[in-house]
């Protein structure tokens, strides 16, 4: 341009955050790679799609697509409140579980205030918590698990005015005992909130799921329908909260920010739990075959109750390797946990029979080169 | 509950905001009246639906719905930008334009900034600027339509960060010069930012529309796929703003936000120009038949280059009332503007012939009992 024109001048806030991204995607991979990815286990997708309901029902609503979705989400959120036996006043939808964790965020927590989570936490969780200036505090994992007593000492120390603990747990695949949740919300800081990322919940034995009331102040849980209900592409998940938290959403939310599709299909997915448990169970003879893969590699595997295996490949730099060469010598697309000593993993997702068998040979060779030096 | 529990603690600015939502939806107008809408013609959808291409790529993608949208939206943004002939650098993504709205108040506005607009404007906008602690100023439109110059005026005086004009406008349906757009930008306060929202361009005339170097840092422009693409419900929209806008929005937008379906069927709603040129041709009908419909019964509508027309009624109490009573006694959804002098109209968005010729006569009969004192 030939004049010269003033400078952007940012928000205090946003001015101050680096230009971080919670997530590379595949298709980012792909692009650089210049070749389509062949294999897609790294984003902990749902390899065996949703239910065809839910299929069926999310291309007839393309035919009403032309109206705004309903913004209370009444139907739905009524659906999802009868599974928890809960009131639709204690359920708020959001535009995947990532949306619900930037309004709870915004809702309870000031710039500056701390906010304690497991070292290595959910990348997206913490993009919201410093996009709007809160102050990350971390407890170290112990034995490859979350550690309640430890977060809920650090929550104390350090006044967190949200402490976050997903349970299952990504990236490890662990999970906590519904007792020992008790405990952490029994000992948080006062006024603090716990946020409990349940996204695996689906997948998980019950003795890790707490029986917790919905009008509890001190607790906000979220789902998902992007895992085991295989919708990750079209945005949707929900919090089960106090009916005031749910109000303060509407304070801030976008109103009309959960498609119409996703309604649709969200409701039809619930109206088909035997799919959803066959889903389950290939999951679980999908968490048995990566565990063979990897004794037959000689390696060990985290105990998971989600969709996915944490695989020990022995050193932060061979995880490393192993995944690089995954993805650059075989079209793999693989992901690791980003922080020790859980980077001596790469975690892996559930994906088909078929996608199991060539990532099996496909990390055979790979690690076979990385020791030869190749 | 048994035991006391502490209350819970909001932060400051959502403890601060009043608990309002933007717009009552039809589907709330229907569960209160205990019946559905027959005719739909209150929230600028578009009646004729979305491109055949589009809806089969959006039923075509609900097989894929598994996986993550891509998050950088290569392939969508790239299609826009060679629409707009500006570079992909210059498009950013939102599930909506409201998204957008809100990040981009996020991104510039401070607690405190003003925020000038016509007084009047649209609700979701003002939504985010209180949800994130600005004051809103506003001029009074003046003979139904923005007002450029006091706009420019106004903004100087009260120093405000951001300046909003939808062009053509909601809900008169006017639109202002491109001159008059660009004399205003020359006039905005040193360090501020125009946000043009464009959201019925598609249906405006050209001289409507300013060339705009999409790197000048004192503008960005919004555009929809709810209007003329007729994709409301999938939530896709999108800014032409300076590159460097578009990174600071990678700073806090949600990465995996706008949902694959959106993204694929705006990719083939971009790519059947005919059947959008066809909507045009239908909604420009639709204008002129309101127009019929309203002299037959004396009144006046103002011009519009939208999807709607506002119909003059003659004043506040009747607009009123024509509205309530078309929805309780005549089953048909209709809005008005909020605020003076405006709100002596109903605002009607074109619907199929059939759904205006329902209106024209219903329209006829609650005036007529109005008048009746009935």
């Amino acid at each position: 341009m030939s004049r010269t024109l003033p400078p952007l001048r940012y928000s205090r806030l946003v001015g101050a955050l680096p230009a971080v991204v919670p997530f590379i995607p595949p298709e980012a991979l792909e692009r650089a790679n210049g070749r389509p990815i062949k294999v897609r286990i790294g984003a902990n997708e749902n390899s065996f799609g949703p239910s065809p309901k839910a299929i069926a029902a999310m291309a007839d609503a393309t035919k009403r697509i032309q109206w705004y979705c309903d913004p209370e989400g009444f139907v739905l959120r009524r659906a999802i409140a009868e599974r928890h036996n809960v009131s639709r006043d204690n359920i708020a939808l959001g535009a995947g579980a990532d949306d619900l964790l930037g309004l709870l965020v915004r809702a309870f927590m000031n710039p500056g205030d701390r906010v304690a989570t497991s070292f290595g936490a959910y990348p997206t969780f913490l993009f919201h918590v410093n996009g709007f200036g809160g102050k990350p505090v971390a407890t170290p994992y112990r034995e490859d698990r979350n550690d309640p007593e430890a977060l809920a000492t650090l929550a104390r120390r350090r006044k967190a005015k949200l402490v976050y603990l997903s349970n299952p747990d990504n990236p490890t695949g662990s999970w906590v005992s519904a007792e020992s949740q008790l405990r952490l919300i029994d000992r948080l800081p006062p006024g603090a909130i716990l946020v409990l990322d349940e996204a695996y919940a689906d997948f998980a034995p019950p003795e890790a799921l707490p029986t917790i009331d919905p009008e509890d102040p001190r607790i906000i849980r979220l789902r998902t329908f992007s895992k085991a209900h295989g919708m990750a592409g079209a945005r949707i998940g929900y919090a089960i909260a106090p009916a005031e938290t749910v109000r303060a959403f509407d304070k801030i939310r976008h109103h009309f920010g959960v498609n119409r599709l996703a309604q649709e299909g969200a409701l039809a997915s619930l109206q088909d739990p035997d799919y959803i448990a066959g889903v389950i169970r290939k999951v679980e003879e999908g968490r048995q075959d990566y565990k063979r893969i990897a004794e037959r590699l000689g390696l060990k595997t985290l105990p998971s109750a989600t969709n996915f295996v944490a695989i020990d490949v022995g050193s932060a730099d061979r995880a490393k390797a192993a995944m690089n060469r995954l993805l650059s010598e075989e079209d793999i697309f693989v992901r690791m946990p980003g922080v020790a000593p859980l980077n001596r993993c790469i975690r892996v997702t559930v994906g088909t029979p078929a996608d199991r068998k060539a990532f099996g040979a496909a990390l055979e060779r790979v690690l076979t080169r990385i020791d030869a030096g190749a």
